[in-house]
């Protein structure tokens, strides 16, 4: 039988409470989302659920988000996988900017569009841009072609699936418990992958910061049955 | 050219401050064993060293002490791996009793042997005693035989050393700086290794909590210098 699987948003993000667009920026958690992530393990605890292995991106958001439900269920020994292909989506030229300044550059019906549309990926970021990730040393062993300069949700279901395939998948067919602290839309597109929603319809699925969402897998890692710990 | 390598003993523990006999009981850091290891980040932070890859044992003692320091460095992205052969000497029937009530049941010499002896290791845990690590979930997956219900430090050094040789040292060889969060006798015991101590000169050396032990090593490993962070 197919392990459980858990999959947990970080929780808020300085730049969460500021309104800009984050994507590969690596920005720490706030004092409120640091208790999220708690009250996350909290929740997991009391289901009683072991772990047997988890995964998340190379974001301190994420990481720390982890780190912090696991330890509050006293599960800090478990393996962590930490991999560049659950970060979160990457926002392109956007990144950095709020909501209301995308507005006044680029105007509120082109904004909407690079939101809430399936398959278009906002401007690229310049290569030359220091905040590519091509400066950052935490990829530097990666082929730079491989990395993004911008995604839609398309995109980040791409490059999330591989690692899915190779990493997480043969764990959960083992029967292994797993446990994935991402981001609201590296999430999202795994979410759209394991409950087979459609591309017009993945636009009002929003995942809430820390809670905890479980899924039921059959053997082949159909989704039975998902849920939501606590009262969310 | 080899990587460098960082060796780094977990702040102060609850048993550390009771005087009590840890070994392989998971017990946690208290407040001033947190600060310690987020001083170790300080420190390690104003070397500027970027650390490729990150080893710790199953023991969230020195998991947590990694945690924190890895945070203080802003590396927490860094891969993390934890495995039980960096774990603290296996300390027998001896784990939990405070240095009096080890006097009282077994006298003082034998006592001052069991501790300082290389060879000699103290009684061994029941196999029934629930705190045997059989029984602990986080070892179910090892074949039972490899764990230890007693060792001595020549013991310690004997689980260790396939450790280092398989995951530890090719990363090293490979170039890549290495930082090792683990305990009081997994490090002694891997200090004897590199710095070639004899068997009764290994007694007199004690390495402090929270500093960062700092090794250059040449291609084959050789141990070319070694200092200590900080002030220590």
């Amino acid at each position: 039988m197919a392990g459980q699987l858990v999959l947990l948003r970080h929780g808020q993000s300085q730049w969460n409470l500021e309104n800009r667009f984050t994507g590969w920026v690596d920005v720490d958690l706030t004092d409120t989302g640091r208790d999220e992530a708690r009250r996350a393990g909290t929740l997991l605890a009391a289901e009683g659920i072991r772990f047997d292995v988890a995964f998340t991106s190379v974001l301190r958001r994420a990481i720390g988000t982890l780190w912090l439900a696991m330890e509050e269920m006293e599960q800090s020994w478990v393996d962590v996988h930490r991999h560049w292909r659950l970060n979160e989506r990457h926002y392109g030229a956007l990144q950095g900017l709020n909501k209301a300044e995308m507005a006044e550059k680029h105007g509120e019906e082109q904004v909407h569009i690079w939101r809430r549309s399936y398959a278009t990926p906002p401007p690229a970021m310049d290569p030359e841009d220091p905040g590519h990730p091509r400066h950052d040393p935490r990829y530097a062993r990666l082929d730079a072609r491989t990395l993004p300069a911008t995604e839609s949700l398309q995109l980040t279901l791409q490059r999330v699936l591989p690692y899915w395939h190779d990493a997480i998948a043969p764990r959960l067919k083992a029967g292994d418990n797993v446990l994935i602290a991402a981001h609201g839309n590296s999430l999202r597109a795994l979410v759209k992958y394991l409950d087979g929603i459609a591309d017009d319809e993945i636009t009002g699925l929003n995942i809430p910061t820390g809670v905890p969402l479980r899924y039921r897998l059959d053997d082949e890692l159909n989704a039975v049955e998902s849920d939501y710990l606590g009262d969310a």
